[in-house]
């Protein structure tokens, strides 16, 4: 039994989208609508985000369909006509997806995505749309930090068993691994996206063993080439002391210890004082993993405390993006049969039309600005960044592969300037709004204004 | 395509729960193990949590085994031996599970569940057991903050676009219903659950019409049963005449408006407008609902600020929990071969042994304090929370209906002191340790702090 497979992803939408679609049907509304989906504004301390969950999303999309089952309950409801369910029951998604290829950095007001489809298709993909590239991107963003402030030391992803769900498990696996993790610990996301999987013992396993020491020696009788020792379970330093007794008993047999791993206390003495134990025995080569609720301003501050950590496991902080987890993120209506709408709630703006974003580099090839700009401007010298990906409901070009998204952040995270990449208080990145964009949204909130509330 | 169907439940895990069972296999390691899992302190500002989950687990580990895609991923990751992967063929849950029903509220330090069986299953199902049960009980306890705060009024949940993926989705609806809310935007929740859903229309349906009025006419078309009109997409109070013109135009048809919907703005004073606007008209039947990056705290401040909004739609806070998106939950091993395990780890204290919680009322019915106890005391007077849930791998008793739950969670909540019910600055709820446990606890400690560190 798989709790997972009942996950029809045509049911994965809020009523309302069924509700509009069922209006639009009765009022032959079938005209071409763009919605753009973009984040709002910055978390606190947040100065960039990473594109994550297209590969998901268009999956989702080009294999959209009401099949029976989802069908039968929707009639059920009582809350649509016959009429609208056969509709459904041929509905697929026949538009076009322009978007941010995976792993590239992007900021506040820039769509991540454009969806132009006749307005039923396009509008009823917007909850999935938001679900699937909200939190991919969520995770994206917050690993990239994290893998900024470990300076070029391994990350692994610990999160599973605080994540929300499995579902997002997986997904943080993924997003940590492409925005530079260097594996996880969720065997299932290694199976599925073929990630690096990592993982030895919990405390439970030292204390099933009467002695720490018998338990550290049954473990390297099972996994020689690979030991890696927990050594916090009763005290950092003495559990330090019988890694190195168990260490010289495995080079006794030709074989190495291959770490330690510490988990609680003050991880910048310990590791040090455990770095000492390990050369003092000869064993420089036996690296010093960390971990227990670490997040980039701790790894940071570890480092700025001169730890001796090699290598550093992120779970919890990383997996539910703990000081941020939710983006202001929304999936608008832009333009609906060539008009250009926007709505006037307070707070709340949304730039109209259809739109590209052009990036701009000085010339050592740091990013300098990018412009909003509407979609058929012309504008030399700059980067468009959006790219067609889905054409009359097909994928234009294959899926890339994760390794490819793990370079294209590396090399858009190089380019970022070093002001904006500061983990505590980053300096804003400039995004500037064409003229002709500023025209139209003008123009537009004055004719909106007149009509509704003249 | 259904890429859930992907989620084998035994993957689900992270890898050192099979190294460590490949470890035990090898050491003919195969004794009982119980294994505690419990919160082990209150985020800012809580006080109590509700139980959640359980139902979701049971069935995940009462059906828990090794298939052949999943043995052959396993095999060809190189790190296991034939003999290990023999083993995980055949590998069945046997053991028993204690539980706290859903529904349930409970406290910090006291377990929620309590697995004993053969050490291998016991602890290979930990990340999912962590998984499962910390996110539903997250998403309840938040719940049970927001139905408290709206002090009646209904609560929907509108929450799936921004919770973490499709199954923190399916969840946030089922727990948040299990605590008090009346339904759901979740399509599929209604489905798989029978959660009421509810849903109207988005302020691209209104901006996609010429004019905001049309969009009413057509809304109410479609639906002239159930018409609940979103009125602040250009101004609020304009949209509310609007709306009390569409209602005549109904009322003239025989229809009645049914609601209006508040999405932005001061939603306080904006309300009181709206409520005046429809009285004046005649129309005191039409509900208002207000929705917008509400949590509890804002529900409470409008309440106290006089607004005049029947029913509130809550979605991302609630939805990631965001105040508190995780619990310092843990599920550790108390107990192996009738011996008491516990570490030593700074900060970290797990009290050993098998556990039951036993509640006092006082002679209103009002919980006076909860007595954490090991599982064979007696405690006379106090009622023991705990139940068996599961036996030698069996359910011992069918899941309970949601609405089973909800009544659970209401009458915890009736007898819960109104001062930790309080939404910012509760009162903590005694927990008292029983001399019993506290023995116990010494005498392990001092035991493994003279073999392990003397």
């Amino acid at each position: 039994m798989n709790p997972w497979s009942q996950f029809a992803p045509e049911l994965v939408t809020d009523l309302y989208e069924l509700t509009m679609a069922a209006s639009y049907l009765r009022e032959d509304m079938f005209g071409d609508a763009t919605f753009s989906l973009f984040i709002r504004a910055y978390p606190p301390g947040r100065s960039y985000f990473v594109a994550a969950g297209l590969e998901h999303f268009i999956d989702l999309v080009t294999a959209f369909r009401f099949e029976g089952d989802s069908l039968q309950f929707l009639a059920s409801t009582g809350k649509f006509t016959t009429d609208f369910i056969e509709f459904l029951a041929t509905l697929r998604f026949t538009g076009s997806i322009r978007a941010l290829p995976e792993g590239r950095i992007f900021f506040a007001d820039e769509p991540l995505l454009e969806v132009t489809a006749p307005i039923i298709e396009a509008q009823i993909v917007e909850t999935l749309a938001i679900n699937v590239l909200q939190l991919e991107s969520l995770i994206a963003s917050k690993a990239a930090r994290i893998v900024h402030a470990a300076h070029g030391r391994s990350v692994i992803d610990f999160s599973l068993r605080r994540t929300h769900g499995v579902d997002a498990g997986l997904k943080a696996a993924r997003a940590s691994y492409l925005a530079g993790f260097t594996g996880t610990s969720n065997v299932l996301a290694g199976k599925i996206y073929g990630i690096p999987i990592f993982g030895t013992m919990a405390h439970s396993y030292v204390t099933s063993f009467e002695h720490e020491l018998e338990s550290f020696r049954a473990f390297a009788r099972a996994f020689p080439d690979s030991t890696v020792l927990l050594i916090d379970t009763y005290d950092t330093l003495k559990g330090a002391l019988k890694a190195v007794q168990v260490a010289r008993e495995m080079a006794a047999e030709g074989k190495a210890l291959r770490g330690v791993r510490l988990d609680s206390g003050d991880l910048a003495t310990l590791s040090r004082g455990v770095r000492r134990i390990l050369d003092d025995a000869g064993l420089n080569h036996v690296e010093i993993l960390a971990s227990g609720s670490l997040d980039e301003l701790k790894i940071q501050d570890l480092r700025d405390a001169g730890a001796a950590i090699d290598a550093y496991a992120v779970g919890t902080h990383m997996g539910v993006s703990a000081d941020a987890p939710y983006f202001d993120i929304a999936y608008k209506l832009v333009e609906y049969e060539d008009r250009p709408v926007l709505k006037l709630s307070s707070g709340k703006r949304t730039w109209v039309g259809r739109k590209q974003v052009f990036r701009h580099y000085d010339d050592q090839g740091k990013m300098l600005e990018d412009h909003l700009c509407l979609a058929d401007e012309e504008h030399p010298g700059g980067e468009g960044l959006l790219e067609e990906v889905v054409r009359k409901g097909k994928r234009v070009k294959p899926a890339a592969p994760l390794q490819a998204i793990r370079q294209r952040v590396e090399g858009d995270f190089q380019r970022l300037p070093e002001a904006c990449k500061h983990l505590r208080e980053p300096q804003r990145y400039p995004v500037r709004i064409s003229p002709s964009l500023q025209d139209l949204e003008e123009q537009t909130t004055r004719k909106v204004r007149r009509e509704e509330l003249g």
